[in-house]
């Protein structure tokens, strides 16, 4: 009989590309365990390594999933070293991947309920190599937790995970100084200024952007209020403070990328 | 219980790439309205803001689908503006997507049974940002039409859609002047000349073709009846004529694109 | 009523790519036949007209999926021409693709209990064209295949089916000679030298590595064994001989790419 449960939703966040294969693999380590499970790529596109944009990428797709569905995040520099596998219960969702930060906007913003050290082998494959634990531990875990695995058998409660820094706004009067935290695949620069900061800060709404040697004089609400090829900034679609060209790359034409400074002057 | 209708197909056309989770979020919208349904990636690989190239694509796969599967297309450079969404149904399919001209090919091939404005704000996301209906507008609609939401609940009914041009190839005694319309990644130049119009006016079968340069003799039927690098012209699996290079890249080759005009003497 | 078999796996393999909407047409005409079976993409990024590539992408994934999985590799240069299209059963998984080789790591490591020819147009789309076999003959029959359909109604058996060299290590007193099979997108190097070779020959484990000019001391067993931007050689997730460089592209660092030759010297 298929109980709900067997129904669940493991997404995929990973740096392996779609070349290879392992992917793949992991998708069939996991239906080989539970055949029902639904699987859905957030991306397998995160830039080789970068911890930091595969948490931002979760930050801003796994509030969208139902309930109880189980987030998987491979990007794993530290694969065969001793950083820990774990689980972790926030939100109202379940997150697996490697104890190296990779959560960090997740601690941040929901209440942490439970993290599990993944080290009962019973939920391990057999052979376990040294290079591909999204293989041998990562996806088995996903796969036993959206059968009703208790929590508890994965292995002991952790507390001090690793956590790395958010770079957040600075604000003196009159100035919020944000940077910019990812680059989309259309060159659109998002920043760390949210929408709620903004607006707390600059109750009447006026201000000038300065962003690359730039200045644009107020915050539109959507690309077609300036003309194809102009800069603009707005707020987009995750509440953070974008800048955008209409119909081009924002940030080969400012020449601008992860890190660079934004100010709003209000 | 599970309704039959529940199992229904949504296949996904974007131009937003596989790299920023964007598509994964849109997922999860679906799937906490209907955890049942079936999403098929068609292609995020559509050019930035290319309606035309994912119309291209929409039409020469969505009738490999089972009836009633709906289509979900988010190529939308008007984002945020006044541009219109709607919900069409035509040749037992149904399409969503912004009202900028992405279904012209739909609409020149099928009989339009509906067309609806999705205005009705009970099935969208609680929040509407200006830069991602696909997540806030479009994907509900899609997951609340599998569910089986009335047709007409979404809105009110349109009948004055955009259509963009689709360029028919010229004819005039012995010759056929057409244009490529797409070409894949393998480098294929795909025309708009369709193999019914070619049969229809050159009854004997025989003919030249003049592309980039070059003069063909014939129309091959398959890749193998050429060499290797040799350049030849046959009806693709779209039913139009292609012109291919067996082995390499026609487009690189002939320095042919899209646009570029490609004609049979017959 | 649903039975069991209709929840049955297929996974894809092509050169397709996933810009152009080839594989979710693919997509479609399995859903029309089987409405319920899984569908989990390996790859859709093999060079184009990669056999090699395919095969050994295959071969270190199949064996994860569930039994009686169906594998469908659809690479097919010969399209159009007389080559096979045909139907495995091997190591108690489903093969499905043109008869060109792609399935020869599969032949090497599995007895292969049957194999058939697709030849029964019943089993085909109504309309064959010269150049998507994956979408005419490849995909009805994976997913006849996946709803029950006997092996033998789908054609004749065969039994001389086309299989590639795959190079072997040359061993001589103290030394294997590999050679790079595959390039991953981390730019790893995979040989063709297996763990078990190694620990047959080399009794006590040491080793000298010599890659494109450098001497490696010894197999490390993980990246975190060596610092940053460090050539090192160690067994990989596919139980094969690899180079690597810690946080850096192996393949562009040494220089070196499919078919390299990589010596252990024990």
């Amino acid at each position: 009989m298929v109980k709900e449960m067997d129904r669940g939703i493991i997404t995929l966040i990973t740096d392996f590309g779609t070349r290879d294969g392992y992917v793949g693999t992991m998708k069939g380590v996991i239906l080989k365990i539970n055949p029902l499970v639904r699987l859905v790529d957030i991306t397998h596109e995160v830039s080789p390594q970068d911890i930091f944009e595969a948490g931002f990428i979760l930050k801003n797709s796994y509030r969208y999933f139902p309930d109880k569905s189980i987030h998987l995040v491979v990007v794993d520099p530290g694969v065969g070293s001793k950083r820990r596998a774990i689980l972790v219960e926030a939100g109202n969702h379940f997150f697996i991947g490697p104890d190296n930060g990779v959560f960090s906007f997740v601690y941040k913003s929901e209440r942490i309920e439970k993290i599990v050290e993944l080290t009962n082998k019973r939920y391990f494959l057999p052979y376990i190599s040294n290079t591909f634990h999204g293989r041998d531990i990562f996806a088995p875990a996903a796969a036993y937790l959206s059968k009703g695995t208790p929590f508890e058998d994965f292995g002991g409660t952790c507390n001090d995970v690793v956590r790395f820094d958010i770079p957040e706004p600075e604000t003196e009067r009159g100035i919020i100084k944000g940077v910019v935290l990812h680059v989309d695949r259309f060159g659109n620069l998002i920043s760390n200024i949210s929408e709620v900061l903004f607006r707390d800060l600059a109750r009447k709404g006026m201000c000038e952007i300065s962003v690359g040697g730039e200045v644009l004089g107020d915050i539109k609400s959507s690309y077609s209020e300036v003309k194809e090829k102009q800069v603009l900034a707005l707020f987009g679609s995750s509440g953070y403070l974008e800048i955008a060209v209409r119909g081009q790359n924002a940030s080969k034409k400012l020449k601008m990328n992860k890190g660079s400074e934004i100010k709003v002057i209000y």
